[in-house]
């Protein structure tokens, strides 16, 4: 996939016109879209008659917009995939060229995409991990890197993070330590989860990050020993905690957990599918805490979604295990060309383009201040943290007690003042993505200085709407 | 996705000139991609240092070729889910027009493609089923469809046959009946295995088909009640046995299955994965059979696998139990507006050339025949058996005791002369599908007749091969 030289070639990073609408609003359209939706789509994580799905007729770059002719600021990159935004012209080329030259191809053959993008994704991989299987997405990702840990180690048992997303097949499901879990219990038995760390919720009464690290550890240590180190194939961690909280491991965790793992022998496996490929400023965010896991696993960002992809990067030790033994998974579309042919392109824009520079650039000198403005101004606010362009903002009662603005996994009339935040933010022109008591900040890493500003204008107004539910 | 104009329109099935050759053979270029994918690339269900995967550079209709100028007819369709070809030129254009429009959106809103794949697929599904969940692939259309049938029905046991295969994430390969799950054990504890019909190789001692569905459905309610009724709550079949056999299942069996469904509140899932969308001449291969099932599960051949998609066809009673209920499950990728772009496509092409009425003239006038001859000319066939583009020669030592050419689950020397088959096939210039003792027939379904015929010469010629290992 080295033609790309009809690409158009961009100085800066893509960006769309700011508020960009529909070219020709057209309800009755969506109105149809609607309709078939409604009859013969089924949803996700939701009761089908609860919910009203938007009709979406287009995007470009961080915009998206419905068929009344309403444009949304997404500060949500879809579902935190759509790292490079909607439309970006690098990637259509390459997913154009490459479905008029070979759509696809079989997992057994080899593909010059395919192999091209494994060998890019090896360059900046942490580590010397250097080979790479390849998935549909993240979930199976995790499946398979469970699956590899279990093998080489022979033995069985996982730890996984409570506070922790992982993705919703068997295996995957039962790693998550959040309440996605619990309607596909009982799952996998050799589960079981511990607590990561987390400075402004300390479940180990620390009063600092470094108290928080060392404790976190010698729980964690804790739980190896009373779980049985040899009973353990894996430790799984999201390198930051995505879903459930922005939550960035404090100074010294990480190496700490490598070190833990090397101890007892276990395989750590970073799940980078949200954070990996540039949403904190690096390739991987482990990068970013020098730390080395034996696997990590990656989709999302991989190519912002614009084909499904993820998959399992290897340390050498962990593939040479299989030179001689057959590995026992598998899947149709494992290195799926078209999609290789997008994360190709997704590198040649990242590169050409500084994406990780303009990342790490535009949340020290915009997002961080600025969120730090925020919480002054607001009473609603506990605590924002993040990094690069993931970034929570934590909303409480009571900034003293840190009691919670919503109560843990609330729905309905409970989750309200939330809701009534995010339809704020939706009125004024921007799509956030809030989970339970938070609102994250998660634009695509292509989003212009004045669009980020801008979407950071609504947030603040919005949380207008949280303060107002306090006493 | 109206705007189909621009596709080129034919009259007849797209094919490819038989015999296309790589344009210009460029051994460095193969050379190049071989060291990427050797060094970087993992691949499923290999020993990795045991594999050569072979570069393809190129495919057109059911022809695709190397690096080397070598060209082969493709009788596996990759894995069996190329149903419209390589290149095929309305889904390339489908693709390179939804890639400009709006490669992705979440799962939670409406999209106009979406909507449009899963209203024509409720249009072709078997009697009322009408509603779809989206997933990535086959696996996980399994995996979710086993959480619907747990969920509705409160039961959590499910009944899968041996000689199966219904993918490789952890419930997936639980369900799985043949050598794959294996190594992957311990799995789902509430899986229990049946045995299914399999005239040739009855575990009944039966002698007519006839006798078969009976003995078949009388050892099923036998496992039924002896695993306990009131805790299964999910029986999963694939309609047309695909990798284990191509085993069609008597006259009778699986509208016996649905009443033992029935009898006991048990969940029916159908497992259309390999044999839906035309493999076998019908839209799914249960229509064929007059059953309804309550779920269906498909993949492959929805788009041709040109981007990963599959998913989870459901019964009205089974969508509406999450009306008011949460689905517990859910991925990035669910309904992907690129792959589901290439479903419709698919759709439009299948109506406009026929393909339905394509594989079925082609499988009763062509393959049915010729392969009858075959097993006339060849002591070492034992049977063959299949419908529509689906096919199975069954090889054997001997003809009278049904002994296989060779083991169950050969591997290395032992399945040496089914790999002289299949090498001899190479030679001649086509892609056979092998299992086991048999060799398949599953070319695209956009084959011309004189390339179906061809293929049929050289697959006659290299069971020759197999004859030579006789006595
Ligand atoms: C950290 C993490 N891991 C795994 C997954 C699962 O990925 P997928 O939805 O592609 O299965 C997600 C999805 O949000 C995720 O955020
Ligand atoms: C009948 C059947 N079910 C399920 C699967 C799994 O599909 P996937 O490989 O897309 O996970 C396959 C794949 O060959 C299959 O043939």
């Amino acid at each position: 996939m080295t033609d790309t030289t009809s690409a158009p070639a961009h100085a800066m990073p893509f960006t769309a016109p700011t508020g960009t609408r529909h070219p020709l609003p057209a309800p009755e359209l969506g109105a149809a879209v609607r309709a078939d939706d409604r009859a013969h789509v089924f949803h996700s994580w939701s009761a089908q008659s609860l919910i009203d799905p938007l009709p979406v007729a287009g995007g470009s770059g961080s915009t998206f917009w419905d068929y009344e002719g309403n444009a949304y600021l997404d500060f949500s990159s879809q579902l935190v995939n759509l790292n490079l935004g909607h439309g970006h012209p690098d990637l259509v080329e390459a997913i154009r060229h490459q479905a008029g030259r070979l759509a696809t191809i079989q997992p057994s053959m080899a593909s010059d995409v395919r192999g091209e993008l494994a060998r890019r994704i090896a360059e900046v991989a942490p580590g010397d991990l250097d080979r790479v299987f390849f998935t549909n997405g993240g979930a199976d990702a995790n499946e398979y890197a469970v699956r590899m840990a279990r093998l080489v180690t022979g033995r069985r048992k996982v730890l996984s993070a409570y506070r922790s997303y992982h993705g919703a097949t068997a295996t995957a499901i039962s790693l998550t330590g959040d309440p996605r879990r619990w309607a596909n219990e009982p799952g996998d038995g050799s589960v079981a989860h511990f607590f990561g760390p987390y400075p402004y919720r300390s479940a180990f009464h620390s009063s600092t990050p470094e108290e928080e690290a060392d404790r976190a550890l010698a729980h964690l240590e804790q739980v190896i020993v009373l779980e049985g180190a040899e009973t353990i194939a894996a430790i799984i961690l999201e390198t930051i905690v995505g879903t459930n909280g922005v939550l960035v491991p404090p100074p010294g965790y990480l190496a700490g957990v490598r070190e833990l793992c090397d101890r007892y022998g276990i395989v750590y496996i970073a799940d980078e599918v949200m954070v990996g490929f540039g949403r904190v400023g690096e390739w991987f965010a482990v990068n970013g805490f020098g730390v080395v896991p034996d696997l990590v696993t990656f989709a999302k960002g991989v190519n912002s979604g614009y084909v499904p992809l993820g998959g399992v990067i290897m340390s050498p030790w962990i593939a040479a295990y299989f030179d001689e033994r057959p590995f026992p998974g598998g899947l149709t579309y494992s290195g799926h060309p078209l999609a290789c042919a997008a994360g190709v392109a997704t590198f040649e824009v990242f590169e050409r383009d500084r994406i990780l520079e303009h990342v790490r650039d535009l949340g020290e000198r915009i997002v961080a201040p600025r969120l730090a403005a925020v919480a002054d101004a607001h009473p609603s606010v506990g605590e924002v943290r993040g990094r690069g362009l993931f970034w929570a903002i934590e909303l409480v009662r009571d900034q003293g007690t840190h009691e919670p603005l919503v109560p843990f996994n609330a729905s309905g009339a409970d989750a309200a003042p939330v809701a009534a935040v995010a339809a704020a933010c939706k009125r004024a022109g921007l799509w956030p993505f809030t989970h339970f008591n938070r609102v994250h900040v998660a634009p695509p890493l292509v989003i212009a200085e004045e669009e980020l500003a801008h979407g950071l204008d609504i947030i603040d107004e919005a949380l207008d709407v949280a303060d107002a539910h306090l006493g």
